[in-house]
């Protein structure tokens, strides 16, 4: 069993919930806790042996704990997404191989993409593929064509797999905390578009990726994961890009490792992060 | 304050223990728990914030843990090593410059080097050196005269900083998880003498540095902390012993930082590790 | 042009060559070059611009430089490879989508298993799979088959993407340089079976991967390219090969990708590699 | 030997220049060449076995090569420094050590501090210390009593290793490419002061350290080096500036190695860096 909780911090919380998970003859293998003692904020993490009542459990954690506690037991192990991408290929074709061989910790409801080459990719998966073009469209009608798809799915959360549209704020506001993203830099430097050439022209010799919720200020949303990796002198913007895309790939998949196995807290435009 | 407790598991350890913290009114501000399933053992750290009489939270824990519960509440915050060195300085010089400054998180008690060339170092630093040459002595007669100086300090830890004299198991068992070594090369590759010259011979592309507490199997105790770096074809193994250089200090050092930050469990020759 | 030389060590080697490239009117972009001064021997990659007669180009180099000369013009940018595989997807998929997307650098010829598990990803992306098993087979028995098979491939390297049988050293010796491997240990830690769980039992902090060319000493062949990743006491085994089996992956791809382009020199059991 | 040539690139440049060398009966053991296509500049780096006449090959390659071609025989090898500091000690003591045991590749002429408390640490290691406060003096009046020193030194860089002033562009422009700073961020990310606290409340997951020489655009001079590490939501800005420490003094010593052993070009605001 898995329990989170966030709320506000208090003296004995921890006594609190153990006291109830003890009750209910629960072991804790694994426990992390953390106070955000600038905001007095409380997050706990607990993973439990046995069976119990989750109902019964959730039920009394809610009594005992601050009236602005969010407690999740064992939150839907069969998560399901719904990926976006554009025209670059590396991050989905990680996904899909991933859910085709049941290891991404989450089913892939749909991909839909603006442009249509990463169709015939989908289909060899077997997975649906809806093409949205934006083309010759209002932003507000190609998002309304998004949600409309989007909307017939069942899912957990969006993936923004090298999606290149920038989501209006409306769009963002429906699905908060629910859109991740991967952004080609190490953010926050090289906000925006074409970080490689921005990097390239600075003559940086380390170009990064970041993976992080998106809310309505671009590339601003709480940072889940970064990472970054050696460049030199010999590098082109080119040879950036299809490095970075190495990155992006991998920071990307272990973002969704860590938020699709709820170990990610989000709280004043921050993550707290509970790895292993 | 600061909590540690090691014992065998049993369902509602937590509960306990955060009971008797909340009896004090102290606030769990960190905590990690983690439960080796395999051995049914169970390692806590709590960071809590508020005052309360140690003793008498110490006395509860005991009578309300498992018997072989090992409790160490707020340990000794103020640390003292002693340094055994050969003849490199880079280890201790960045010890020395730590201990200079206050932010080793320990105090250096005095320097031993079985060479007299670190001597001039530690003058500089106002740190005691003892010259204990190992020359035409037997290991019984050497490492006894280590022991007489030792056993004049009060310490905690005993740091191997590139010392290079093997350690008899009489020395070993006289300080069980006390000794601190660090190995020049990524255990259990190259176990023993000449890991660079091994390293360069097998043509690998990493380096590594272990530190390690010592047991009596060489080079085989619990491990702390480990890190590898690059090289190359161009490096010779003095290329190498240069480079290897450079983490073996910060191997150390980073080592050195999590066992005095108590944040370090010995078991069944493994180390629990409680990271940041 | 990519122009590739080795060979015994002189004095005037760069300028023999450079002349004999100036001739032709080719400007040098890039050149690296290497001596191995222990072993007496050049190492040069040369990458020019500019249209010449390569074949006269080496003809006058042949004359010009040392008996022994290896001289390699534009080595085939078309390369192809045939892949062999157990039962783990994780190299494969990551080499069949690379080279769907036609940037893996070379073309995969086919896919020869042990299992049949990896059949259908190979029809997904129409590339041909070749069911061999070893069961109820001697050695000798099985290998014919995989040779009888291989015969029937053009290639240029066979690549060992987590294929769990090994090899005679018959096998090896009629593919000299030939076959790449992943190793899923930071050789020459934990050579042999199962790696992951010697590094739990061990307490490791890092686990690596390794690629290297196969020779008939089993995982001593001359070493491409490592990494390693930091684990902690919360990995299980099987933490361990799921984390594992990320570097895995990237390790090989990088090694493939140097050795495709051509980077990638072996002597005396070691690799000249010139990266970037 | 060592030979360092940038010029504009023209055809034949490597043959020019290794006929020279061959004239002269040296075997080059190391070379690399770069050619920046996009600004038609070349970039060699040669190191070279024998012994010559260096002022005859220095003549004889200036007649060959393109006009501008600025040509380095044995790049002064007894290189000096002068390291200009403010409070901090990290950067500073690492230095020292190095230049103490004489594997800094350079020696230390002086250290200048705009405060006092380094005096003692420079005493130690018999340093000459300089105390030249900015308190109640303009920016004119500080960097001319700054230069009143400086000119009594001979030196080939100086190196502000953690000086929290910011240069004047006269200072700067009297010292081209010879002021090497280290920067506490991942550049061009958290330009400016207090970079720790930037980097707490945008809440990333790595922060870093950048090495650059100063030109007179705040922290936009040509890039040596940089670093990353990984931090997470349980990091203060306290505990970011304490990890951070320990990349600029690991990246600082990076750069000084790679300027002081003469890897280093710039042009175009840009380095070409020829590492092992």
């Amino acid at each position: 069993m898995v329990l989170l909780i966030q709320c506000t911090d208090r003296q004995g919380l921890v006594a609190t919930i153990a006291n109830v998970l003890a009750h209910y003859s629960l072991n804790i293998t694994t426990l992390r806790e953390f106070v955000d003692t600038e905001n007095n904020r409380f997050f706990a993490r607990f993973v439990c042996e046995g069976d119990a009542d989750f109902e019964s459990i959730k039920a009394d954690l809610i009594t005992a704990l601050p009236e602005d506690a969010a407690v999740t037991i064992n939150p839907n192990p069969k998560k399901k997404i719904v990926v976006l991408v554009t025209k670059e290929y590396h991050c989905l074709s990680d996904i899909l191989v991933r859910n085709h061989f049941s290891t991404l910790g989450a089913m892939v409801e749909c991909v839909i993409g603006n442009h249509a080459n990463l169709a015939d990719l989908c289909n060899r998966f077997s997975v649906p593929f809806h093409y949205i073009s934006h083309a010759e469209k209002t932003k507000e009608e190609f998002e309304g064509e998004l949600i409309s798809v989007i909307n017939t799915c069942t899912f957990d959360y969006i993936v923004l797999a090298k999606f290149m549209r920038i989501l209006s704020p409306a769009f963002v506001a429906a699905y908060p905390i629910k859109i991740v993203n991967i952004h080609h830099s190490f953010l926050p430097a090289f906000i925006g578009s074409n970080p490689y050439r921005k990097a390239f022209e600075r003559g940086v010799k380390l170009i990064g990726a970041t993976a992080h919720f998106v809310t309505d200020s671009l590339d601003e949303g709480p940072i889940i994961a970064q990472e970054t990796i050696h460049v030199n002198h010999t590098f082109t913007p080119t040879d950036m890009v299809k490095a970075g895309k190495e990155i992006e790939k991998s920071v990307l998949a272990r973002a969704l490792q860590l938020v699709l196995q709820d170990r990610v807290f989000v709280y004043d435009n921050k993550t707290v992060v509970f790895e292993n």
